[in-house]
């Protein structure tokens, strides 16, 4: 996940949601499902993860244009048990079949305490915390996790066998803002490296390596040399076999698991091989839980222990006295804060994507 | 988790596993708990996490003996659902408390397909690898987290919050061993610090720290000056947030739901503060997930994909070509045909403590 560092102008959140939702409808999804999925993109935009918002509006038209993902997809039951669910999500956009399976764990786990559930046929989903922020807003914790277009070497090799795949867990609190896990397991997103090339800024090593092992530090390389991408930890020193085992268990959850494609199989997001009518192609997958909080605690008493966790350690001596403690998820909803007040930016050259787009369509863009 | 370099004795596992059952009986625990206990620790021998073996069994029997931990706690529900359950550990040991709680979690994920559990009032629960398999052996993927003493900084601060919180997360696989990750979420687990320093060997950047951030080197300050260690991820560059992220999750699945103690509020494994008596003493906690793989897949279709995944990346083309790519618990289970076969290691200063137990209880000591 990226958080672009450039901006060119911002945009109204609504009016930004409202293109989305015609976008979609134009390519023949369902007023209600567009809706849904244009909240996923926007959501994405509002806490600040520009890579994973309306800058994907682009591809995702594409794809239901040439028939890589099908605007009306039959989300079906494989199976299920009172606390269990695995679906298979017909080729749908990720950003349409993922909430609609989410929301079949929620209900399990309200009607039994807990759930897991697994889609099988899912595309590339928006952003991770979405999905845990789902079960967040119904009392419970959420747990998410999917694999993606293979880009990250496992430990021992240089060679790509995993995607980025992204994991979230999400909090409820009280007075406070839920806490939110929603991270890469790579080293650093791609994303990251997309704003470096912009900014024509160099890379750290340790976060991509060529197929040969050499370290690249100017990010221009990713986009002309075969490349992988290393996992969190970077170096074996510094326990990068535990990236490697974090983006394992997203790829066996979210891909084996579900009966999707795994591994280096998984569809690639710019060149997807083929379009859905080839049964053989089982696309990306995704694995969430859910659990209600008043199964293990009382909310209320959930709720204050909740809030004094994130109260204490917002008052750890900080290392820059001008810089308190960060608690996992508070940059994106103070971006969520920022931008719901002032505006999503967008660079130009999502700006110049999505003005064709509206040129296509006839779907006016924003001003 | 950590894995000797050094070894002086080899002993039988077997006789190990009676040397402690008994000291565990000798200490009040009953004989089918004494067994589970020693079970738990010699799991951690054969699979090579020599930090959380039979090296761990004096520290335990001196909380037994002391009082700060019940050798018969009575494990209590405390709310239940079909899906979950939350229970208290009574401050009994954590290699009693934790199978027994799994057990719980493991039959509701039987009759229901998936579940969750937490305890409170636990301690210190062995490697966290034992309880995720304990789910594989009846045919279901296992996830587990704890707290532990605060040892290690969120981001933004060089001031303990947080333990090295481990997490494991298993998988049944057909002809091939399981997959299992087992990790602790700094970048280094302690027992490797303790290895380097009794190797006389310095330590990389990005593990721990001075508390006003100077980094350590020298593993040997860790032993003589306050001290925090890094989380995963190493430094902001190469996303340490992550790693800060993780060991916050399992802290608050672990610590917070549980209604156990958490963060900096964890009890020290060497200076436990008060014995159990005092009831504000809430212990560690664990939280633990079970779930059916055929609430999913069919059996065979999912051994069969497992099995290609694990095949597939052992022939990922490595980058020492006579070094093949890992699958995560492979060194484990590679150490545990080794040491059930040749006996296991122990190194002096462990040997040394164990016959100072035995002298003090009269239990044999193996030859």
């Amino acid at each position: 996940m990226s958080r672009a560092t450039e901006s060119t102008s911002r945009f109204s959140p609504d009016e930004l949601t409202r293109f989305t939702r015609e976008i979609l409808v134009h390519y023949g999804v369902d007023e209600e499902r567009a809706a849904i999925g244009a909240e996923v993109l926007s959501t994405s935009d509002l806490r600040g993860i520009d890579s994973h918002g309306v800058a994907r509006l682009w591809i995702y038209s594409k794809w239901l244009e040439e028939g890589h993902a099908k605007p009306c997809p039959n989300v079906t039951v494989r199976r299920e048990t009172p606390s269990t669910i695995a679906m298979n999500g017909d080729n749908g956009l990720g950003i349409i079949v993922g909430p609609e399976v989410n929301l079949r764990v929620i209900e399990k786990a309200d009607a039994v305490g807990s759930a897991w559930g697994t889609v099988s046929h899912s595309n590339h989903f928006g952003i991770a915390g979405y999905y845990s922020l789902q079960a967040v807003a119904r009392d419970m914790i959420g747990v998410v996790f999917s694999n993606a277009t293979a880009q990250m070497y496992p430990v021992g090799s240089f060679h790509p066998m995993l995607g980025t795949n992204p994991m979230s867990i999400a909090f409820p609190a009280g007075e406070e803002e839920p806490i939110v896990v929603d991270m890469a397991t790579s080293a650093a997103a791609f994303g990251k490296i997309e704003i470096a090339h912009r900014a024509g800024k160099g890379i750290p090593e340790g976060w991509a390596v060529l197929q040969d092992g050499t370290p690249i530090t100017d990010p221009a390389q990713v986009y002309s040399d075969p490349y992988a991408l290393a996992p969190l930890g970077s170096t074996p020193d510094h326990s990068n076999h535990k990236g490697y085992c974090l983006a394992s268990v997203a790829d066996l959850f979210g891909g084996v698991l579900s009966g999707a494609a795994f591994g280096p199989h998984c569809p690639h997001m710019f060149f997807p091989e083929e379009p859905f009518s080839n049964q053989t192609k089982r696309g990306l997958g995704q694995c969430f839980s859910a659990m209600r909080v008043d199964s293990f605690l009382d909310l209320p008493e959930y709720r204050e222990r909740v809030d004094q966790w994130i109260r204490e350690f917002r008052q750890t001596p900080p290392s820059d006295p001008n810089i308190p403690v960060l608690i996992p998820g508070e940059p994106e909803w103070r971006s969520r804060l920022d931008r719901s007040a002032n505006g999503i930016p967008l660079n130009d050259n999502v700006i110049a994507a999505l003005k064709t787009l509206s040129d296509e369509t006839g779907i006016r863009f924003p001003d």
